[in-house]
């Protein structure tokens, strides 16, 4: 099996590591630290596994690395998107992915996107602590479970496993993915929530504060009931289980709240939002979990802006007069964001917003805002606010790709970067600012594109 | 009438500087910022109010002042200890004491101190900002809303909302002061809440987020049940009225939020802890609101930690077998916890935890915990645990207490402050170490008893 690893970090360099190190056929693909991996190699050390991968393959891009049998994605979740570029390059008829990721929504959207058909899911069992690139540290555990997306185990999925356990890794094949993911997720999402939560504390802390205690519990059973309601048949047993094991870790820091101390993204959706939206789409009352979301998902969004990182973007489309991909524009809204980060202005809004929303709305929609805020009649093309809204009139864009001869998505990726840069603190009230702008604006604007 | 304030923060200093300011007889128990309050006077500046009380009446102790007719109480409920020490030089018979104070629990307080009949509460409705000792700043609003802790309005109420009226505070009185001051929390739960736990944020912020949104208004409608439980009658229409004024107020920091981010301690047990406590002995489920307290806690507890303040110490009896009074038990507490933290070495077990809790048990349990940890057959006197745990036996205490010819109280208030002196550090495992904790001991149990 050729094997490629996308994202080297701890999880992708430890189990890519051991399957390299069994000597499998593993072709690594790096973005930061290739330099030093390519030197030094990948090494995995503490108390109970200590080695070394002193050639390790590593490249820079996909095409480099071709089609593979099978792919492990070890990406955060936050940066899914990525994956739209990386994956392709990667894949013959029958490639396998298997995502082992944190959290609900990754094996949907790699489905969603690749093809159900391609995908499996693995769950980590293991403490781990990357110091640098290619520097692992094992502190316990390591057993993986591995299952397909769609369906039973098939003789693809022990395969699978059989990789994994030549190379010395306890990996299990399991029924029923998803069942895996909730039955995990009764931990992770009150203990890798509530130490963030709290205040930065630790496992031992919850366990020896009487109302964190009981926080906890309530959120697991309330976790359960959720699983339930999405068909996954978890029993008050996986919570005394859960806390038992918990018991034994000593004053542990779960994963995401070392990210979250060290200002890196949460993976808020994956872990938080996503179990949320499922089972209350099913009816199940999750007000525990529905507070607990808010509020990482504000903290997370307040540790970026003090971490200076560009906002999160969201685009929703509010209309339905014209078809719009909102997914196509996300992607690009994602990028330039980022952009207009980089150009930024000294106090420029885009600074002290945590998110900005983008709304697609209608021409009716539009023309009333038009009035409310700038006292002018009719429809425009694009409205900035304060705070990060930007609304773009639909209708509008059609009507003018129809004019200048361009597409309706080119044009509202024009109005999308055109508001960002107002948000960046560029204006274009005198002619010189203007030309300015515009200029700014057409670079940017080949930038993004390129980069879809 | 003759009028005592004590406390004179921004609360104190605004109501008892508007009687004042009206002519009223109001004297002032103070403990920091005497010398700039006498020599400067109070002054509240504002678009609405701007006023300045040249000669003000105010005293270090509350045997300068003596008998009143009216005592306002503007400290913080968390300094409700010191309220017995204080308060008694200010009684006569008919003396009324009216806490202006945040949350649930402070009319109980004082009827469980100084009597049912003379409590009165009142729920202050304005936004103000200390700067300096005497120096408030009047941002807005300003309404006073009182009412008799037991039974209906009498004359006494509506004289006490006179001298307000009198002074130009607008004055309410109420027939049920508990509804009242539960439809005030079904606003302070949610958004003093929600705005420290999602990380230092405005009520603005909270409107804009739908999540944080909805999670406020879910936390207002739980209150409401919370309230009916509790025998008032408050509706649905109260999270519309409290969600439509906040929508006027712009970007506002809550009062506990700014003593948060001041390093300030928080009323957690006044505002979130008692009202959870009292809806949930009627049966209320209450799940978003446990979840938002033990966040608070926690958060509190941590901020303490790194505002290197003294851990809160918690006093509970859990045998039955020798009556004690926890209640004076808990007041020592509080005093050698202060003390014991004065005192404490580097890298004392004491600095390191956000709360100590003392734990009276039996014989038959102390025997038990002494063979587990100690190896160690029969009971002892007190065990300090790490992690700020002591443990007393109530029946060591009192057969000690026969044999030296002491009483039972001073026999575990000994033991609880030479538990304290462990978690600070001390030892006394050398004859020179024993002697020197010894010393130590009795010159802080004279003083903790001193200022009982």
């Amino acid at each position: 099996m050729k094997i490629a690893v996308v994202g080297t970090g701890a999880i992708g360099s430890f189990y890519g590591g051991k399957l390299a190190h069994g000597g499998r056929d593993v072709h690594f693909l790096l973005r930061s630290g290739i330099a030093k991996i390519k030197r030094s190699g990948i090494r995995i050390r503490g108390k109970k596994e200590n080695f070394h991968v002193a050639r390790v393959q590593c490249y820079e891009t996909a095409n480099a690395i071709g089609p593979c049998d099978l792919v492990l994605i070890a990406l955060k979740a936050t940066n899914n998107e990525a994956l739209l570029q990386l994956i392709p390059a990667l894949l013959h008829q029958r490639t396998i992915l298997l995502t082992l990721q944190n959290g609900l929504g990754n094996e949907d959207f790699l489905a969603q996107h690749f093809g159900d058909d391609r995908v499996m899911g693995g769950l980590c069992f293991i403490c781990l602590n990357r110091i640098s690139p290619g520097l692992i540290e094992h502190l316990d555990y390591g057993h993986l479970t591995i299952g397909e997306f769609i369906g039973s185990p098939r003789s693809r999925t022990r395969a699978v496993a059989h990789e994994f356990q030549q190379s010395s890794v306890v990996c299990q094949v399991v029924d029923k993915l998803m069942e895996e993911r909730w039955r995990k997720l009764v931990w992770n999402i009150p203990f890798n929530g509530l130490t963030i939560a709290a205040g930065g504390i630790t496992t031992k802390d919850i366990l020896r504060d009487a109302s964190l205690h009981s926080a906890a519990l309530a959120l697991m059973n309330e976790i359960i009931e959720g699983a339930k309601s999405c068909g996954h048949n978890l029993t008050g047993d996986v919570a005394v289980a859960h806390m038992k094991r918990t018991e034994t870790m000593g004053a542990y820091k779960p994963s995401t709240l070392l990210d979250f101390e060290a200002g890196r993204a949460l993976e808020v959706e994956a872990i938080w939002g996503e179990p949320l939206r499922r089972a209350q789409a099913n009816g199940a009352a999750m007000p525990r979990l529905e507070q607990l979301y808010a509020l990482l998902k504000s903290l997370n969004a307040r540790a970026r802006m003090r971490r200076r990182l560009p906002p999160s973007i969201e685009v929703r489309n509010l209309q339905r007069i014209v078809r719009i991909s909102t997914r196509r524009l996300q992607e690009f809204a994602n990028i330039a964001c980022a952009l207009a980060w980089k150009q930024k202005q000294p106090e420029a809004e885009i600074a002290s917003v945590p998110a900005v929303s983008v709304l697609i709305v209608s021409d009716r929609r539009m023309a009333a805002l038009h009035k409310e805020f700038c006292g002018l009649a009719g429809p425009t093309d694009v409205l900035t606010f304060q705070h990060g809204e930007l609304v773009i009139s639909a209708e509008t864009a059609a009507r003018q790709a129809r004019i200048f001869h361009s597409n309706l998505m080119a044009e509202i990726q024009l109005y999308l970067l055109h508001g960002l840069l107002h948000l960046a603190g560029f204006d274009d009230v005198t002619a010189h600012q203007q030309k300015r702008m515009q200029r700014l604006q057409n670079k940017l604007l080949a930038t993004a594109i390129h980069g879809l």
